[in-house]
Parts: C-alpha cells; sequence; structure tokens
C-alpha cells in the first residue's frame, strides 16, 4: 500500500500465552501501514496463542515506548494469569495513563479494567465475559465497538476487524478507513445467523456458557483480590 | 470448547514469506477445534508475514502428512515468488491429487492454480487478483465463496472466516459451524460500505488497482512460462 506522508502511529498491542490471536491480528492489520507496531511481552521468547501458533514479541515492558498513540490489549482463555501479574498490570497502568487511546477486543477489557484503566468507562466484551466489567468499575454497554472518550473495546474476536476499522477512521481519517476495508475485502457474508447469543439460541449459548463458567468464576475470585489489595 | 469424540480432520496450511496471515488465521482459527494443523513451509524457521508478525512453521513439505483431509494456501505479496518454486508446486500437486478438500483465500487459488490443480475448476480470489484465474485454467465465478466439486476458494482476506465457517459445516454439520460462529462472535458490522469495488466506488478501486498492477503483470509473465513448460 502507499507508505503514509504523516508521522507512524505508535501502537502497543499486549501479547500474553493464551491470548486470542484473531483479536489482535484484526486491528493489528488495520493498523499495520500505519503504524509501528510493537507486539509486547516480558520477554521476546516465542508466545504460544490459542490455536496453536506461535507468534514473536517484538517488544518488552521495558523497551516498548513510553508514549502511545495507542495502548491495545486482546482477550483470551490466557487472560487470568495476566490479571494476577504486577508486572504487566503496572505497565498497563502507566502507558495506559498517557497513550492517546486505550483500546481492548474481547475480554481484553477486563485486562485493561484489571490495571485500574476502566473504572468509570463504558465498555463492552465477549459476550459470555461481558457480565464481569462491572467487577472492574466499567459500565458494561451493549455494541460491537464502544467509544467512550479514550477508551475504545471491541466485542468477542471477530469484532478486532470491525474495532480496527473505527480506531483508524478515528486516527487517519474515514477514507484510509475506507481503502483499507477495500483492500481486506471486508464485505463479510456468514453463512449463518449465529454469531450472537440470540441468533444461535438458548440451547448453544448456553452450551457456550457452561464452557465458560468455571474460567468466568476464577475472575470474580481475582476480581475481589484486586479490590480487597486495593482498599 | 468440548473436544470432538470424531477423530481430528488432517488439515495442512501452506506458509511462506509474504503471506497474508489474516487469510489463513480465519480458517485456522475456526477449524483449530476440530483439527490437527499442519503450518507448512520448506523449512521451520520463523516466516516473516505481510504485517510483520513473525510466525513458525510445524511441518516442513516432507514431513507433512501424505492424505489430508483438506489443503489450504492462503494469498498474499509474496505469492509470485511461491508460484516459480518447483519444489513447493510439487508438494502441493502431490498432497491436493489426494487431498478430501483442495482449498484457497485470496490470492491462493493462483498458487493452486500454478500447482496444476485449478483446471477446469470454477474459483474465486482477491477482487484484484481474479482476472488472473483463467491464466491457470480456472473459471473465474464471483461470490464469497466458491465451491465447485472438491475445491473450495474464498475471496479476499477477510472471506476466510466465512470460507472456514462453511468448510466446517461440510465437514462437522452446521451445528458445529454455528457453534463456533457464537464462539468467535461473528456477527460482523462494518463501520463503511467499502469492502468492495462496488462499495469503495471507481476512484478508491482504481487507486488499489494501480498499486497492484505491477504485480499481476508479474504474475501474468509467471503463468506464461508455466504454461510453455507444461506443453
Amino acid at each position: 500500500m502507499n507508505k503514509q506522508q504523516t508521522k507512524s502511529l505508535e501502537v502497543a498491542m499486549l501479547l500474553y500465552p493464551g491470548l486470542t490471536l484473531l483479536d489482535l491480528l484484526g486491528p493489528q492489520t488495520v493498523l499495520s501501514e500505519h503504524a509501528n507496531i510493537h507486539l509486547v511481552w516480558k520477554t521476546k521468547d516465542m508466545i504460544r496463542t490459542d490455536t496453536g501458533i506461535g507468534i514473536e514479541p517484538t517488544a518488552t515492558l521495558s523497551d516498548c515506548p513510553k508514549d502511545l498513540d495507542v495502548l491495545f490489549v486482546p482477550g483470551g482463555l490466557g487472560m487470568n494469569s495476566v490479571m494476577q501479574d504486577a508486572e504487566v498490570l503496572a505497565f498497563l497502568a502507566d502507558r495506559g495513563t498517557r497513550a492517546k487511546y486505550v483500546t481492548s477486543v474481547c475480554s481484553g477489557s477486563l485486562i485493561l479494567g484489571a490495571a485500574g484503566l476502566m473504572r468509570g468507562y463504558k465498555a463492552t466484551s465477549h459476550w459470555a465475559a461481558g457480565e464481569l466489567l462491572p467487577l472492574f468499575g466499567a459500565e458494561r454497554t451493549e455494541g460491537r465497538v464502544v467509544t467512550d472518550r479514550n477508551r475504545i473495546s471491541g466485542g468477542g474476536v471477530t469484532a478486532g476487524i470491525d474495532f480496527g476499522l473505527v480506531l483508524l477512521a478515528k486516527l487517519r481519517g474515514d477514507d484510509a478507513a475506507k481503502m483499507t476495508q477495500l483492500m481486506l475485502e471486508y464485505d463479510p457474508h456468514p453463512p449463518f445467523d449465529a454469531g450472537t447469543p440470540k441468533g444461535a439460541g438458548s440451547a448453544m449459548t448456553q452450551q457456550v456458557a457452561k464452557m465458560i463458567a468455571p474460567l468466568n468464576e476464577q475472575t470474580r475470585r481475582i476480581a475481589r483480590e484486586l479490590e480487597g489489595a486495593r482498599v
């Protein structure tokens, strides 16, 4: 694609073991022509993602730029470990305080919440995890992409593509976002209407909710501990 | 997600430098709970993808299983090198002759074509590359996902998610695909109607087509050479 005349955006995306790679790759692909994207973790060792794909961090918590245009956190089944990691939470709190946009897809909004960045903000998450947002002081809000001041959160997994385009339009204008949408041929045709609990029906929704329940219970415990430590 | 009672599918996905990672990750994510997915390249060295993310192959051309349920090839700006690589084309021709499904997203259908696997088949590709399909004996066909006997091809980049769900429904039934769609919260809301040439308008479409033109010209030359070698 054409090189941008303007200065590249500085974007940090948190990696962690068990992240949902598609949460990250949607916005990473959308932003990639416009940004220096730092894939950040504690070390530069290979990270194993949800589907088994191994990816390489490009920066550590300490060498990630201090002043960011975008701080981004993906969701994933590995989130509960990250939410108990004081070093990572301190990194997010530090960068998040100064970033132009503090953002997430899927259960990434809960990790931002654990870092204290979502108190008093409207936010969304994966449909099966959204009920946990208030535990971190956030106001659960319906929407594929929810914007409240400089916080922008996307729904589950595939919402990352919609989120990325919304964010790019804010940062570089509608035409840049439209051009990227055309390059990515983003004209979705889901073969079924099963992408939401309403579309999928209650039996299937309960089946997924039951699988997620132990993870959510663990997140509730972590939220109580974080709240206890804060008081 | 729940473990499958049935035997895992054997799926090989070709990696190569400059592949479009989102082409691959859509179907890889959709299939991941149901399949042993082999990420295949000539070596196991890190592969640099389109957006800068580095990923790890899990198998080489020689240790990839011989009999596959699915052979899959993603598109990407690195495709022309692959189309001139006799070793990779021989691998695709060998596995493609025996695979249950021979599949692609984006310009991956051109790579399958270079391996001689698309002669006489209907297929699609990225909108900006579709005109090249007849050079490989394929019949360019409109559609987000095009199925002709055991060949299934998806359109550009994000079509990989639709393609993956269509393929999973064929392999494991509609309910498995719907459950995955719910897990991935695939209820897209593109912020603009710019995902097709028609939606984006002719000025923007011509701008993208102009960027792609040198790559397409090179592909035309490669197609002539392959045709010359075959006669």
